[in-house]
């Protein structure tokens, strides 16, 4: 992974965007790409600045933009920026900072600005392909304890980044509301399934990484260029339905337990945005294997992970009812993850599987060691057994009808300003019936 | 599925085209649809007829089509035809089916076909997602049988179409060489896993499914309207790496052990040009579980199948150097599957997951109950443990470099023209080292 502090990164660097100077999220340190419309307006590429978003198909239009730049910011997806090679997605940063720090530009770019409040944040790209990884080792401990008290995680884990191809059609931007899947469930003391609404329905708390550039089909992507490989990242919930999952899964994976929503925030924060959060993951413990060659590589191992810090809460029907805010239910560090980002574009590509740009991973739940970080409603209620408690006297084991999830992240290190990854909220209704 | 007979599939019709008249692939009563590149030309849609292949895109451009299906016919992929209803798509076939038989049209059409073996063979559509089931209920009583003696089939086996969802990216048209995938593979006895050539790499007979038309997110397609989102069939190779795959599959399903590579034929043989052939599948044993009701509809259970024959041929390098013909490994029939087409379009999107146009499905692998149609070489090699004979004194567990495999299918039914679903064939070579 090779990109070093520069001056976008600035500490003093502020803009003339007055909202984006010690905004939590978007600080001109940020500067995320995604896809909007504004009010009556179409799909165009967006860059989030403070309470505003900066229209860049209109910059385009008005010859603001380098001619080279022309085609990649008139489109309604980002997938032709995921296609620049890694100098010309540094350069963009680049110049996107010195437009909205340098207040020379004020005058000719405000017209440019959108009030964020008001626009539709739409998908950022068109996926090619969907792959969830399992790289989070509290999560996967957490679940296998669940099935295999003894032996909690299978002898594969510590050698491979797990993964599986998810279903790209069903995902979609935070905000949008999640239908309570229907589907084949049967408990243990039941003869035969049965059809109908999820009963154990679940979120996953995940960084989603957006794909650059591509490679060849039959050409794996060494791990020493899987850093120019990754465009950005953005958060990701991963709803579960427990119970469909249970009967289904085996043996080829989950499927239509995940394949009914999964919700994205959606500003791309670019990997160039987040250099100066890079850091070592937390260290595996003792005696646990080294990665295979074809996973290893000392920068990947020195500063692999981002400082990220994750959040989720849960707001339900009746505490909105009683403006009682949302309640917290975990918090963990990104870097609790078993495997990089990095290490998943090498071990997905070694078998010559083409990336393309616009494919998006999950890296799986991340859960910290400790029940305050724990991923998932599976994890924090032990498989359903141990209701937990909401303020209002509400109890949850799975998520109800009006239940609203929302998962945050911010980067911070010493002596940057810290940026966020915008919002991945989204509420449960109820779903419909298969006819 | 509501696809009657009609004056199409007259066995009388014959072509001005002399080369389909007869044709044991694509007669007249065929017309399957592709995307080809004529020499020294770009990707355009073409219809197969006889040894000819007719230009849509220049018929388009002559203004020898209705006006709707101009931007249908102009584009350089079937996903705009795939997005056409049920009845658009049966009227293009009447007027294809009138076009290319009555000799009216010679004269000014013949100037539209081109030498089919002269023209390069492209990916007839943007694939959105692949899924590929697990259907094949043989496959998974031999496969089964190989890790668990005494219960082949998991008990979610007859209530559920199992399926997870595939790699789209990787899928290739017949006639690309596939490299054998470099991965992790661990045997029984070793401490740890290691990194290098697949060894045991295997191919798998299936059929792959088109998907027309769409649903929305969270709205299922009832099972009586499944056939309407069917647009066509190909043959389908889900290569295999099954050392790969013992190692990486559990507990999410199989992963990099498939990304690699599958191959289909590029004719999409239309539902309307199948109708004659629609059967009900072989029967399943008495005492089974009736499907729930999301999966039953009497016209499915009537004729949910079609009376498909599939072949499997090998060649090797050697048997190429001694001019042998290539030997038959397998001849099995796709009403050997246990749940129906219809059936994993209901059961997919019963979730409310939403079905695109151009979505690939693919069927499992097709082993007949007998060991002359088994579908995969780790079926016939009883896991690799029994080697196979070949011509020339050669022997085979799993496949070498230079092996070429070929998959036919052939659909026939008393009174009709018999039709075919071209060649789905590729050769093995040597894969590239991980860097």
């Amino acid at each position: 992974m090779r990109h070093a502090r520069n001056e976008t990164h600035d500490p003093a660097l502020t803009s003339w965007v007055q909202s984006a100077n010690g905004h939590a999220e978007f600080p001109v340190q940020n500067l995320p790409l995604g896809v909007f419309a504004p009010s009556g307006g179409s799909a165009r590429i967006g860059v989030a600045i403070g309470d505003s978003i900066l229209d860049m198909r209109a910059l385009a239009e008005a010859d603001l933009l380098p001619d080279e730049w022309q085609a990649v910011f008139r489109a309604d997806a980002l997938n032709p920026y995921f296609a620049l090679a890694v100098e010309q997605r540094a350069d963009v940063r680049r110049q996107l900072s010195r437009l909205l720090s340098d207040g020379a530009n004020r005058a000719q770019l405000e017209p440019f600005l959108h009030n964020a409040s008001a626009c539709a944040m739409l998908m950022p790209a068109r996926i090619g392909d969907y792959t969830d990884f399992y790289a989070g080792i509290h999560h996967a401990n957490n679940v296998g304890k669940l099935f295999r008290p003894d032996n909690p995680l299978l002898p594969n884990y510590k050698h491979i980044p797990i993964g599986y191809h998810g279903r790209a059609s069903s995902i979609r931007p935070s905000g949008t509301a999640v239908r309570r899947p229907h589907g084949q469930r049967k408990s243990a003391d039941a003869d035969a399934p049965v059809f109908g609404p999820c009963e154990r329905l679940d979120f996953e708390l995940e960084l989603g990484a957006w794909i650059a550039g591509s490679n060849d089909l039959g050409s794996p992507v060494p791990i020493g260029d899987a850093g120019d490989h990754l465009a950005g990242i953005c958060l990701l919930n991963d709803w579960s339905a427990r119970d469909m999952q249970a009967w289904e899964y085996q043996p080829l994976g989950p499927f239509l337990a995940k394949s009914f929503h999964s919700t994205i925030s959606p500003w791309v924060v670019t990997a160039e945005a987040l250099a100066p959060f890079r850091t070592a993951q937390t260290p595996r413990p003792e005696g646990d294997p080294q990665p295979l060659p074809y996973l290893m590589d000392a920068d990947d191992q020195a500063q692999g992970s981002f400082a990220i810090r994750m959040e989720v809460y849960l707001s339900t029907a009746q505490m909105r009812a009683s403006a009682m805010a949302p309640v917290k239910l975990s918090e963990t560090q990104f870097a609790n993850m078993y495997w990089t980002l990095g290490q998943m574009i090498a071990h997905h590509s070694s078998n010559g599987c083409n990336l393309q740009p616009g494919d998006l991973f999950g890296t799986g739940t991340i859960s910290s060691p400790d029940d305050g970080g724990l991923g998932s409603l599976l994890e924090m209620t032990r498989g359903g057994a141990v209701p937990i408690d909401l303020p209002g006297g509400e109890t949850r084991t799975f998520l109800l009808d009006g239940d609203e999830l929302e998962i945050l992240g911010h980067a911070s290190a010493s002596g940057c300003v810290p940026i966020g990854l915008g919002s991945c909220k989204a509420r449960i209704m109820a779903g419909q019936p298969s006819a």
